[in-house]
């Protein structure tokens, strides 16, 4: 199975508006953050002691994903300007890169004899990161002296990590540069860069040295409790298990391993089954940012990162290329239209680092301490964090939301999502007609299929689907629905979309009693801002009656359904009078929540 | 307002039924587990560095309260056994008491160079324990050794803390000695102890010796964050804060200082009106054994600590004494009758340390290293914990329990509470012939009244009653029914007792649409022993039709009511489709879960 990139995909709709957001206010914005804070300058490499401004460990990282976002970007929309500020950082690192091939700001600048003693610190995850951007500049603009640097800094780190083996750790402490090497070898075809992929995997809780590292933390934490093949449950720390699991799958499909697919197919169901948020969100505590246990899904205090959440969305396209069941393209719709989407304000200026499910702002007020103990629950969306990793990794997911579209080998060619678009590869041609994520139409046209199938996702949340206007009598299968075509053709697929109210397992306790309102991928949400009201005194009714309107905004529906009213009192503890008074309730996409100002907002809603 | 103390009541019914059980069995069982690890043998001071059973900082105060519960026991029922065992002891404390009157085991027999350094390792907290045993033990017994002793130790502590201000800080770290020193003072009617006890509480939060001590955890943990009467709301660990609490009431009392009791009525509303579970369990969380936030009341994971819940019955009994509002009293009642009675099995052999109002086994299976990093979250009682201080502060309890019932002036005689009793006091006598808490009548014989009338509770949870089969067309002040009596007569009195359903303020998230059934005082849970299915899948009805049936272990009611089963499922998520099926709902006496066995258990049930 290969896969179809972004840089064949032309955008339309939805996504259109989303990448052209992106590119006029989210890329210069976090460069104007990035800027002010110094992250630029860092590469300069001229911070001394006592100046305001020290490099970060993570610095890089956050510059090198800003480039990646920039590179996804000029592919398709080219821009001079900003392939110039990333000539500019490349000249940098070309400049204070060490002879030996070894880059990093933090380790160079500011603890220089501490190279490669602390794994909990980052530098791999930096230098993963930084080739990462390298070879997506190298892909989008042929310029090959960054990806060059960073291959000289891969060498090094072979030659520390592997062939001398004398850094004070083996395996990374937060995941990356495991994917990267990946993408370094896809680009260069140097199979020691998968070999180098493959160690740090293998590595993975089964070195002596890491346990005995003064920064260990925990076997769990990092990912490090058992070799990788033995794994079943997705654990710690969110944001690396998730990128983890992405590097697993890139080395199951290239290496034919099975062990490492069936790991991965554990994993994911671990996290699908019983890890994950209604939105895609994932890691449901702040302490550690990680997973907890199956079930437990809070939603005030719900952390839901939005890293974690673009990470499980690359993780199970990964997953798309080595096993046809839709489970994956449906958990990455989810994450990717709203968990991920939320965590960039509808004007792409300001940035959700933690994605709750419920926001009670009296509470907030009352327990200011509690929460921000909690780091980073906010209740506004804001420009740039002291740890900023989630606004260039979105700025760079939707870049490249192109990658998720298709798939395809000699017999079949898979369409995984809805996407108004235009995808030319290997002679093929799809063009989508489509208001999706809003309407469930879709008219397909296609040429040069040369005998090829089209599969079709039926997606998890659809109840009725159409092909051509008629029930669909073909085969189906792992939620594929398989159409033969001629070379060239038209088909029109119809997703009947209805708003519909979602249960949870009455495991997780958070949501018992409670539903949520979904229509299509999207999940919608109560706001005070519209329902004036204590969210938790509101109550749906079963019945709906909802009627939709566009918001241009929110470019999607907000929905208005039947439902009540519970009055409100004073004392702990009173006898139980139901009070319920009807009212219509007021719904929009949980992607869109906290726009307009500070509100409470609530996901999972009493259901009567 | 004068109280009557314990030792002028003689129970019967419910609560001698109790005291008998403490008595036979509690009492001799806490002896020998405390016996078996090494408490009592520490008291003669031999342990030496290498030997297994090392004192801990609070084993006195374990061995004090485990005095105190027999000097009640024997008040009321003399037994010359248990009196030889508390002499025992006592020889012991004499023999290995300091010369300057320093009596701690810990900081004599394993730390003695760092008397008096560490304010977080309970010193003072012991030296008050075994100065309400000693206290106890003189007014049981007429021996006054062991009050000698302590008198001794107090002027010791005298010294160092207040007139030589020498120790390496001011206050204690965890609260007891101050309502120690109170009853020392009403016991010898020496002042200077009130003086002391009054120094410990005002030099709280103004002592920058605390602060600066290297094991000050924070302000508020224990209650150093503020001068007391500036507080408002019950922070930090819940034990602590009540014992201050009680503390600052009893001076409240003796000083006529109404800047404390306002602080003490401000504390206890922000305990009953918004930090307290339904069972008068206090401190929600595990980290710390401590208040979280207002409203912040989780069921699973509830600390609720029976110490906590004792000290906060005690707390209310002082307040009793200060202010004519049934408030105190019920809230006394709630704790005595649910989470407190809860902290020992109906045998009397058996503890809980936490409790919580939802066990799910299946979840605690699973996900067991959680729960156990929250410490002592059990689903079955034990005999000893390694911090054991809650079986003797049940055992101390039960056994003084008539303390609760009366407070009296010269114009009016307070019925806080219905026991089956007689009381003499000053001259008068009260009988009540009652099935309390398992029905609401009260027939009330008195004589001596002395012109006084009686102040009859109307508990919070009655909506109707009777007195001498009529409505009551008197004075109700606070809610007490004022009824003048003659010198001599009777009454009876009549409290409608039916199952009710309980709703929580809907800012407490985890209840929110959810009942709690109550039948008088007591708190009722479902037992899936008596419910074979989830219980998180059952609905109970808001026409309850309930029948009770006497259940002779539990010595009460269990209740059997309308309502529904929801259907389970094995996904994560689903499209909503409520599957409500009749079924009966069967109901125990919160205070009797877990005595069948491990069981899921359930207060809060989802109401339809």
């Amino acid at each position: 199975m290969q896969a179809v990139t972004f840089d064949r995909v032309k955008l339309g709709g939805f996504w259109k508006n989303r990448f052209d957001i992106n590119k006029a206010v989210t890329i210069p914005t976090v460069y104007d953050r990035f800027s002010d804070t110094g992250r630029f300058d860092a590469f300069k490499f001229e911070w001394k002691e006592g100046q305001p401004k020290k490099p970060h460990i993570f610095w890089d990282s956050d510059v090198a994903k800003w480039i990646e976002a920039v590179a996804y970007t000029v592919t398709l929309c080219p821009d001079k300007e900003l392939e110039a500020v990333v000539d500019g950082v490349v000249d940098l690192i070309e400049k204070n890169q060490g002879d030996d091939g070894y880059f990093n700001i933090y380790y160079t600048v500011c603890e220089p004899e501490n190279r490669f003693t602390n794994r909990m610190q980052h530098e791999l995850y930096c230098a993963g990161h930084l080739t990462e951007a390298a070879v997506a500049y190298y892909k989008a603009t042929g310029k090959d002296k960054f990806l060059r640097l960073m291959q000289k800094y891969m060498d090094y780190i072979e030659k520390v990590f592997i062939i001398e083996d004398s850094a004070s750790f083996n395996t990374p402490g937060h995941e990356e540069i495991e994917l990267a090497l990946v993408k370094l070898y896809d680009c260069t075809g140097e199979k020691k860069y998968l070999d180098m992929s493959r160690h740090f995997v293998d590595t993975r809780g089964t070195s002596k040295k890491d346990e005995d590292s003064p920064y260990y933390i925990s076997h769990a934490y990092d990912q490090t409790h058992m070799p990788v093949r033995e794994m079943k449950d997705a654990t710690g720390h969110s944001v690396r298990a998730v990128y983890l699991y992405c590097a697993m799958a890139d080395l199951a499909l290239r290496l034919g391993d099975n062990s490492l697919l069936d790991a991965c197919k554990r994993l994911f169901r671990s996290i699908a089954d019983r890890q994950m948020y209604i939105t895609g969100g994932i890691g449901s505590t702040a302490y550690g940012e990680r997973f907890t246990e199956d079930y437990d899904l809070p939603n005030d205090v719900a952390y839901s990162e939005t890293c974690a959440s673009i990470g499980l969305a690359l993780f199970a396209r990964r997953m798309s290329l080595l096993d046809s069941d839709s489970v994956y393209a449906d958990i990455a719709e989810t994450a990717i239209y709203n968990c991920a989407l939320a965590g960039v304000s509808l004007s792409g200026r300001e940035f959700f680092y933690v994605n709750p499910l419920e926001i009670n702002l009296e509470r907030h007020r009352k327990n200011r301490e509690y929460y921000q103990r909690r780091d980073n629950l906010l209740t506004q969306r804001v420009e740039v964090f002291d740890c900023s990793c989630c606004p260039p990794n979105i700025a760079r997911f939707i870049a490249s939301i192109g990658d998720f579209l298709y798939t395809y080998d000699e017999n079949t060619v898979y369409v995984h999502h809805y996407f108004e678009s235009e995808a030319e590869f290997d002679g093929i041609k799809i063009l989508q007609k489509t208001e999706y994520p809003n309407e469930g139409e879709v008219a397909l046209s296609f040429s040069g299929m040369g005998g090829r199938r089209l599969a079709l996702r039926i997606p998890g949340w659809c109840r009725e689907f159409k092909v051509n206007g008629k029930s669909f009598d073909g085969k189906t299968v792992k939620g594929y629905a398989f159409v033969e075509t001629g070379d060239s053709g038209k088909i029109d697929v119809s997703f009947k979309m209805e708003c519909r109210l979602v249960a949870a397992n009455p495991e997780v306790e958070a949501d018992i009693g409670r539903v949520a309102l979904c229509r299509g991928p999207l999940v919608y949400c109560a706001e005070r801002v519209d329902n004036p009201v204590p969210l938790n005194n509101l109550l749906v009714s079963p019945e709906l009656n909802a009627s939709v309107s566009f918001d241009e905004k929110m470019n999607a529906y907000t929905v208005e359904a039947d439902g009540f009213e519970d009055g409100s009192f004073d004392a702990l503890y009173r006898d139980y009078k139901p009070d319920f008074k009807p009212r219509r309730i007021k719904f929009i996409p949980y992607f869109a929540f906290a726009n307009r100002g500070e509100s409470d907002m609530l996901v999972w809603i009493r259901v009567k």
